[in-house]
């Protein structure tokens, strides 16, 4: 049976295809699937046609979880932007990130290939995810590719709004890697910090420092009130009309973090959602995708746009109830290689291209928005180095292809820990945290406890992994039992997967082995 | 802030209301939301009348949980027709059942009061769910009054097709309680028995015995295979041709068993979902609700006929991933009462009434359907007892309203377990199963712990309940410090609600509390 479809074209129709603001209170709280339906029967008004460098969008959400979205499950269904774009693009149930922390994630987006590879990892501990705070010196390596740079070669002009995390010193900032513009911070919003010792992140527009979160940048910690989500909405608009004017390609890196903890959200979104002040995040980055696509359709680019939308890793259950989001029906959430840690809402969205209402169960993840990047934009991916990312616009263009049996990998830094094929998932290695975290209270998979499964010593099964079939057991809870046919025989054919891969493997230089609080200063 | 919404008119459009006929492998394996999108477009092309005495057809799924639905989150997305039902008609996410078992469950929704008004409970123990299994004398008393009786009144033609399961002695069966037909079995299809000392159920066709499950009517254990379903929707396909036929209102209780274990499907339904055979069985399940709702169109009777879709209690998480559903985002399943065990599935659809793709937060249950049946057909309700359902009409029809106020109470039992108060829960008995069952392997909550919540010893909590706030944690992991003035403020409102619904109850007499085995050889 083959796990990868899509839908029969839709009826066309004259349709309303606004894309409504959200914002007073009565509206806010009018949680439906209205616009999700208004809209849907007009999603493809047009046949599929060959575009030469469609602009690219790539909305990459932070701590954002699978199970956030109305579409997949979210019981509150308060996002009626996503939950349209959805039905009038492509939903990828089965779509992956490449590691469960931020910077290693965002690192194989952008490169194509996994942190073990572009050096996005440590080896200062086993199967320890590293990322990119103040005191880390690394950054992305200067041998690496980025998106932006490959897209220049057809003239893309690239921006990246929001969070970058792959390295805080100048030599690894975003116009050192090929963007043209930047508005936003190189780390996470944590803090207020004492900034006479360690200070607060600072807010970059372009090369210069414009301030600081917390000082300049305001973050209401107690109320949780920002003005930043739109901010980067405003600078994403703007990007957009200033190429559309000047008829260049765009590349927008669409990078917002209000799911990030400290949760943040502007005024008027502040109270409106069922779920508390992580929802209100969630509905103001929903109202923001809504804006952005509505802008596309406004200015007559959305049939020349791909826009994709995506998470960087799981909910982070450890946060709480309101300062994290869900992972729907799927086990524990950020830092773990379970489902609930690396499978990300996704939904690819180009009007007149992708069809509407499609659900396609390919496997797929983050590095194969660089590939599909290249490829829509006709550019040829590098030769020179291993990628981890499949074109998938075959896919996404109902072409034949011959992706659905490719595997999903699942690291903590360099430890390959679990492997997915087809519906098969083998874990030769787990581990939630450690004792010492969970006996302090952080605890990554909060209500779940699957005995030998979501362990706090690391576990290996590398002699005998532990199976599990995703297709009826999405949760992780149900091991195969070792002694079934059925068990020797996934077995059997994940471990050539896996022999395979790391006999070709090349791991990269780790590039977050040194910290250095004196860096702090600059 | 107001949870019960309804949305806007949806665009008028010319648009296929076939839901098409999902059933050769190719098909079947099409996974799309295509239907789902495809007919949400006309959905509404009437202005809402009232129209008098419509039929009514309410579908009762067995054991399905709230995530098994691709509408609301299940990844393989399986369930086309039901997903274009809620993209048709009116989604209830915050939907419950009145007990979590199977008996008492069905006993509320027919009678519109609470197992513990309608007597379907035991005192035999304290918290424990008591159903009719063979051995079981008891049934529905003579002193309540079932949905199809009170609908006599303005000359409806009743069914059950399925399980009744309100006792299996002469005296307690549909045709003692207003249902002019029936099709289907007193009990559960377990098995199979030794006939000699415990017979296997039987199979009626109104008051005749045609046979018995695993002998007349085969279920193949070993395969899963049975024609059961198929045979269930024949007889109510040929109920409403009939009935339309006839020109008489009708009303059909549909409740087919195929997801309760042992989980069967029909061969052409075998081995086609992602989810192993308890999905082959929710597809068929799913097909035939789109062919019930199709001959409602094709003959022409959809805008005069009112469809209701849930299911009886949470997913059996005790049955392991092949023998049970998901409750997607929600804590343990069956026989308990967080979550899980009793938010279920709930879709209303009513073309020309109910207007398409809303998604209504009001909290509703299934003893609602008694009460809101009666209201359809424009009977009085009886008033001479307490009623537990309210008329759902007027958030049906989107008329002003003051029900989003009410309260869900959870029991086992007589116990109350614990209530719902807009988004707050507070949990005055936690239990999930006894150690004794527990240890022997039967787990309640499989892969779920949450400490001093999902508890194997009994929890008296009536002094200090447990409080979550379902909106932000609707898996109920995260419970709301007693410090807190939110705990405070909470407690007092739904104390007030408690008290109230104390001082005024008058159990029933318990009906479930005799076991005479000789009963079996009748």
């Amino acid at each position: 049976m083959t796990r990868t479809q899509t839908n029969k074209a839709l009826p066309q129709s004259r349709c309303s295809r606004d894309f409504s603001e959200r914002t007073d209170s009565t509206t806010m709280s009018t949680v439906t699937l209205t616009l999700f339906y208004a809209i849907i029967c007009c999603a493809l008004t047009e046949n599929i046609a060959n575009v030469s460098s469609p602009n690219i969008i790539i909305m990459l959400m932070d701590d954002m979880g699978w199970g956030d979205l109305g579409v997949l499950g979210q019981p509150s269904k308060e996002t009626p932007n996503l939950d349209a774009m959805a039905a009038q693009g492509m939903l990828f149930p089965n779509f992956y990130t490449a590691n469960p922390l931020c910077s290693p994630s965002r690192a194989a987006l952008l490169t194509g290939r996994l942190p073990v590879r572009n050096g996005f990892y440590t080896t200062n501990g086993h199967a320890r995810n590293a990322y990119t705070p103040q005191e880390m010196v690394g950054g992305i390596s200067k041998d690496e590719i980025l998106i932006p740079k490959m897209l220049k070669k057809k003239g893309y002009v690239s921006k990246i709004v929001g969070k970058w995390h792959l390295g805080h010193r100048p030599q690894y900032l975003p116009l050192e890697n090929g963007f043209d513009e930047w508005f936003g911070a190189p780390d996470c919003h944590f803090g207020p910090y004492n900034s006479s010792i360690r200070p607060n992140i600072p807010v970059y527009n372009n090369s210069e420092m414009l301030g600081r979160y917390y000082e300049e940048f305001k973050i209401d910690k107690k109320t949780g009130e920002s003005d930043l989500t739109q901010m980067y909405l405003q600078e994403g608009l703007d990007f957009i009309v200033r190429q559309t004017e000047a008829r260049r390609p765009f590349f927008l890196y669409w990078a917002a973090d209000a799911t990030h903890a400290p949760v943040y959200a502007s005024k008027r979104f502040l109270g409106k959602s069922q779920r508390g002040r992580y929802g209100d995040a969630v509905m103001e980055l929903d109202y923001s995708v809504g804006q952005i696509l509505s802008l596309l359709q406004s200015h007559g680019i959305a049939n020349n746009t791909f826009v994709f939308f995506t998470s960087d890793n799981g909910a982070a259950l450890m946060s709480g109830p309101g300062e994290g989001g869900s992972n729907g029906p799927f086990l524990c959430g950020k830092e773990t290689t379970f489902e609930g840690g690396m499978r990300e809402p996704a939904i690819a969205w180009w009007p007149g291209h992708i069809k509407g209402g499609a659900v396609n169960f390919q496997l797929a993840n983050v590095m194969d928005l660089f590939t599909t990047s290249l490829a829509l934009a006709g550019v040829d991916p590098p030769d020179d180095r291993a990628l981890d990312g499949l074109d998938l616009t075959p896919v996404l263009l109902n072409r034949p292809h011959a992706l659905q049996s490719r595997p999903i990998f699942y690291y903590r830094g360099n430890e390959l820990m679990a492997v997915r094929l087809a519906e098969y998932k083998a874990h030769y290695w787990t581990w939630s945290n450690s004792w010492e975290e969970f006996n302090s209270g952080i605890n990554f998979c909060p209500g779940q406890e699957v005995p030998g499964v979501t362990t706090h010593d690391q576990k290996e099964h590398t002699m005998q992994p532990i199976v599990f079939h995703l297709g009826r057991d999405p949760g992780e809870k149900y091991p195969i039992s070792v002694l079934t046919e059925e068990y020797q025989d996934v077995l059997s054919r994940i471990s050539l997967v896996v022999e395979q891969h790391e006999r070709t493997l090349v791991p990269g230089v780790p590039q977050l082995n040194m910290c250095d609080v004196a860096v702090m200063k600059i």
